[in-house]
């Protein structure tokens, strides 16, 4: 057994770790502000070619990456389409839908070591965690670029809020845009992230539409008044869904207004519908409730089906450009 | 941001939109009864042929397809024989193993919704679901084809029901064939399933062996006698054992019957085999408890193990027949 | 529907069954013994060779072949790092997380039906099974190769061991090693099967360090005197840490001692760490609570993301020594 003591890595290891990352902006996705308007036009630009992509019927040229998708909690949509955006860029995924439950028993065992160890594994990691900064404290420690695909209750979820947004883009000028942000404001994740996205784009005036009791946060508004973003507070959906150019339908909880007369007031049907402008788009992040109704899906303004669909597009778009600038797999972080 | 309002579909997608199918009559797999004989042959000239795409380790042709398995209770064994179908022919796979329990926790959600938003990522979407018409409400808004993995307890599974079929085809003429058909009738998916399809073929007589209050319902006997076709209700097993070329065996739950006396009379065994036709056909569609002793495994008639490989072939031929009819993916529904 | 009657195997399914394995020794992996001297420099070797492909991008020599990961009890780390093993070597995943909790409702079922079964659709099996022969038994019905990743609680976990000790050798020549193997040894499956593959090298010494209600159980120390290989039973950590060329630690289960600070007897932090050898190797299975603190993860002696890397290096050289030997699938075993 004569073996030399303390191997050097192999030299293409050694090489993979000295290439540096070539776009600091984009390493890991991790919340929505991270996101200047360049990096977001670039995204829409990239994610306007995967649909013609996904229109020839993907590529291989991503075949030998591998995507892991780390769901602590399921979410079988969002895994889904993160994986088929992988797929149609030809490449691999290794998945697991509910890592909380299946996980070690180990009490106190950390996401640190687990993402040290998947990253390994991994060309880019996409988590969703229970905890807050779940995504970001995987971040830290990866080899490899980490996408929040949602963390915690009151966290993120950027690729959502990205996908919202391309949808809108796809449609309409961004600058200039008033839009209506309706539901349960101050725990809505989408909500709060694409509150966020819009404020980067100018003379956008956002309405929020919610129960008194459930309306966006200060921390939102905080942000919106240094950034000299126009808004205001609603309770009352009829007065402004005549306006608006864009109509942000979420769920409300039943559990969290006293009584369901109270849901059907923020509720959008083919009557609410009737006084919104003949050009408006009406988006949903899905699944709904009784806040959307399906009388409303053949109406040419309802934007939600294309909506999902776009996730597809910017999903890929986001993996690439996470991707292009990755070496080769397998270099070393220890 | 200039952009123009209300994008057109890319060209690529509005010419897949319009390319429409071209064999009507195979959409979707909703119930074994929509199989004509001549779509059937089709399917086991296909399914022999990819007896042999196996032996030669599978192929690559449909390598930038994309079959979602979508399992909203769990049934490892006939997901993995679907996966498996997928990857030997070189496709990609989305998968979840019990959307059941781990989909979004919204009461009301439908599976409608669902599915619009799946088969935008997927070329072909494979779903068992817990309700009897689950498969037929999928289909009825899917952009792909939706094959039926088992719907309901008293619903169809027509892929076993085809499989099954195929195993009887590969060894004998089907016309004319006498075919025993044992076991918990009432409730048998698989067992009803299977007389419809053989149903089609000439000159077949089929003997329902079952304690009576578990006979097969009046739904299949009613459309046997339309079609003319001969079958008897028997209670005893010893009856019909030696008159018939197959016996197709399936489970009873020891909760329907009084007790493991009962359970016994339907059993097969080596003692059992005996007396059977010594060119007989002895099929189970797996899994078995105490109604098939493992004593009869090294019978030669025993088809049972190469019953369940079979459905790994007609399920890669049931995907070719979808896949090469459907345009290139991404083709817009909305 | 003329079709003869019987029909033989088509040509090339028979052809794949006369062609025996050439390799006997290494059909199935089931527990680290049955492993030579020279099939481990083989391995080795081997597993050197995949840590190129692995800086390269990995190859797609194996894209046609198919493994299933069969998980009756989930095990997210082992199970993605097979995964990846395969998807590096270019092929493809079957996959179940959590088939205990998922598969039929039937009770009885025994694995020898999953597995004949699911070897027709696979061209290697990694099974995790709860039962302590749960993988011999899969294996002596199985048409394809079969690895155990973990059986019953005193079972073993031999892939474990062997990247355990391609870690070592990747460092330090194995002969005249001493290790100290730390921690709940009596049921660690990991502990144990490393002692089996370390005395099959020359002048190797280990030293159990546990607590003496927890130390190693007599069949390993039988088969350590039948080989003549040294070792000493210990149970203060001190005695040994400042001696060996390699610190094997593994977890002690709270409820298995009487209080923390029987526990804590056992960790290793960065003040146990100052008294090892300055070229000692830590190495430890994760993942980890109390018995291995974070401070040690910057020294450069701190083995174990590195033996997780090493994993994949070792499952991939496995599943290609298990595959180079198969012929193509689709084999029959009836």
């Amino acid at each position: 057994m004569p073996k030399p003591t303390v191997m050097p890595l192999p030299p293409t290891q050694a090489k993979a770790v000295e290439s540096a990352p070539r776009r600091e902006a984009l390493r890991h996705v991790i919340e929505s502000q991270q996101f200047t308007v360049p990096l977001l036009m670039e995204l829409f630009e990239r994610s306007r070619g995967m649909e013609h992509v996904v229109a020839r019927g993907g590529t291989l040229d991503y075949q030998n990456r591998i995507m892991t998708a780390l769901f602590y909690a399921p979410s079988t949509r969002t895994r889904l389409s993160f994986e088929a955006a992988m797929h149609r860029l030809g490449g691999r995924v290794l998945s697991t839908e509910n890592a909380g439950a299946f996980s070690s028993e180990i009490e106190g065992e950390q996401v640190e070591d687990s993402i040290r160890i998947i990253s390994g594994y991994s060309d880019v990691i996409v988590i969703r965690h229970t905890e807050e900064d779940g995504a970001r404290r995987a971040a830290e420690v990866s080899l490899v670029p980490v996408i929040n695909a949602g963390d915690g209750n009151g966290g993120q979820h950027p690729t959502q809020a990205l996908l919202d947004l391309y949808t809108i883009y796809r449609q309409r000028p961004l600058d200039g845009l008033s839009v209506a942000i309706i539901g349960e404001l101050d725990r809505g994740r989408t909500a709060r992230s694409l509150a966020y996205l819009l404020a980067k784009f100018d003379r956008v005036k956002m309405f929020f539409v919610s129960p008194p009791q459930l309306q966006m946060k200060p921390d939102i508004l905080e942000y919106l008044d240094e950034h000299g973003v126009r808004y205001e507070l609603e309770s009352d959906i009829d007065r402004v869904i005549g306006e608006v150019d864009v109509v942000y339908q979420t769920r409300i909880r039943p559990e969290r207004v006293r009584d369901m007369d109270g849901l059907r007031r923020y509720a959008i049907d083919s009557k609410v519908v009737q006084r919104m402008k003949p050009d408006a788009l009406i988006l949903h992040p899905l699944p709904r409730t009784v806040e959307l109704d399906k009388s409303v899906d053949a109406d040419p303004r309802a934007m939600y089906f294309r909506q999902a669909m776009n996730g597809l597009y910017v999903r890929m778009a986001l993996l690439t450009m996470l991707l292009d600038k990755e070496p080769a797999a397998g270099s070393a972080w220890w």
